[in-house]
């Protein structure tokens, strides 16, 4: 028997499998550039999962990427058997950030290999209970699903250009996924409504169980059938780079949702909080460097601070002031 | 002595005191547009304390001010004695929300009788324990400040326009006041800091204790020398008009803390979770309408409701997964 509290990993199938891009980010902020750090979906979100689960990735990256990054991702336990070596340059993304980091421009995308990505799932991975699909191709999403047993969680992201283009393929996808990951302007764009929870609901009635939306800086809002949680963002006072905030978030949810091993509202609401403080540690630097060096009580401590900063009493049984004349 | 628990208000110097605008408002948002409703921020924010505390307004309307809304304010308990009528028309403000609310033009300003609004104060509200100055001239609202004893708690607001043209009055103010109200686009403005903490704390170190910083949608961000506290806004599924959240936010947080008397951490935490609360109900329908109309009841519950939303258990000892090999 498993107790909510206290979890524990219990044999590799327990692990998470992330579908998603490994890439070479150049990056400008108000603070700073940087060129050719290590980036992409499946990487956020693997380092981000490793503190709390196994986690396995299947990606591709080019012939010039470079030997440290592998080695990184190793050392921090992640299963690279599914980090595929092509020919060819990996993929390379390049964005700046305005003023207060709440607008992002892409100036550059090289898809390189990965535009003839299409994920091949080892026997391995196939029977992983915990599966992310990161923002690729909704039919690629669909195409590693089929490949899989039926994991008992499946969490997927997606994006504006998605919605676009491929509206039928995504919702086709969406009908499969228990958790769609996505941003607050995506999900209004997707159910076509202003208002967030109205859009929420119409997505809701289209499949998944839950949706955990992204707010950047704000936060995240998740809502399920019967129950609504948000949470800010844990507030951060050097913000270098806000670039795979939400792929951390990703992998801190789903991390300790595996840990966990249990899906009730008390640990979704916990995973997000968990997801969130991997999120802020995330932006405190370029690339995964932060995140990829956290230690244990450094997490905890995150953890319980974010909570002191949320918390406010329950009312006590007689109203103030003139209410009680109402 | 008082419960904090169970706050009570003792005689009418425990009231609050609100110098702002009344105006008559013509809004377009998606969801409809409504021509000359009553609005200004002393309308919202006194409408909002009413259902906590005795609130005096001081400001000033035009001939064509309609007696239903004079009566709409008394038959709410609001002490009106101090809402003079001049010659001339009363301050008028047209605007439109954009497609998510999120963004306001400002299609028309007639300041009218507002434009040589000078604040004489009545004797009976020179001792009003809290004060709150609404969004007008830096100078005016010092001049308010030294026309009274020395109120327990002041609070004020200002906006981009008084950032810009009037800098170091509105920097006298914020030497003098307790609370500073503020959204957070003017708080980076004023700071002249694009992160939201380090320009928060800027501001605290030119003289208040708190700030509270509006965050629309997004909810409310407050902060003082030693405590953070950050709550998201309640959910609405039905905004029809955002137009005085802000104010009405005020007044529900000064209403309480009136109805408390007590300051403390967990006070001004409960004061934010009402403002919330009151203004989640104003978004509901142009003009105050829906705010002018709430029973106790209803504000309890949700602020019961607000707090399911918010909440998340706090750490077990045991550490998820992974975490106990760290």
């Amino acid at each position: 028997m498993k107790d909510a509290g206290i979890p524990q990993i219990k044999g590799t199938d327990m692990g998470i499998l992330v579908v998603g891009s490994v890439a070479l980010d150049s990056v400008k902020t108000p603070f700073g550039s940087k060129e050719d750090v290590l980036g992409g979906s499946a990487t956020y979100f693997s380092i981000a999962a490793s503190y709390f689960a196994e986690v396995s990735v299947v990606a591709v990256v080019g012939a010039d990427f470079p030997e440290e990054h592998v080695a990184f991702l190793r050392q921090k336990g992640i299963d690279i058997s599914g980090l595929e070596r092509q020919k060819g340059n990996t993929f390379r993304w390049k964005g700046e950030y305005g003023f207060d980091l709440n607008t992002r421009t892409t100036l550059d995308t090289q898809l390189n290999v990965f535009a003839h990505f299409s994920p091949k799932l080892m026997a391995a991975h196939c029977s992983k209970e915990y599966l992310f699909l990161g923002n690729i191709d909704p039919d690629l999403q669909r195409s590693v699903l089929e490949q899989m047993k039926r994991p008992k969680v499946v969490a997927c992201d997606t994006m504006n250009y998605w919605i676009e283009t491929k509206r039928e393929s995504l919702l086709k996808t969406l009908s499969l996924v228990d958790v769609l990951v996505i941003n607050d302007a995506e999900t209004r764009q997707l159910a076509d409504d202003p208002n967030l929870i109205r859009a929420a609901r119409r997505i809701l009635s289209w499949g998944p169980r839950q949706l955990v939306i992204k707010r950047g800086e704000y936060g995240v809002f998740m809502i399920g059938e019967k129950s609504i949680f948000i949470v800010p963002a844990f507030p951060v006072e050097e913000v270098l780079d806000p670039t795979g905030a939400g792929d951390t978030f990703a992998g801190g949810f789903m991390g300790y949702l595996a840990a966990a091993g249990v899906h009730d509202d008390a640990a979704m609401r916990r995973a997000v909080v968990y997801g969130s403080v991997m999120a802020s540690f995330n932006v405190m630097d370029f690339g995964p460097r932060v995140l990829g060096n956290l230690t244990y009580p450094e997490i905890q401590a995150r953890y319980r601070e974010f909570r002191k900063i949320s918390f406010f009493e329950d009312l006590s049984e007689k109203p103030p002031g003139r209410m009680e004349e109402l």
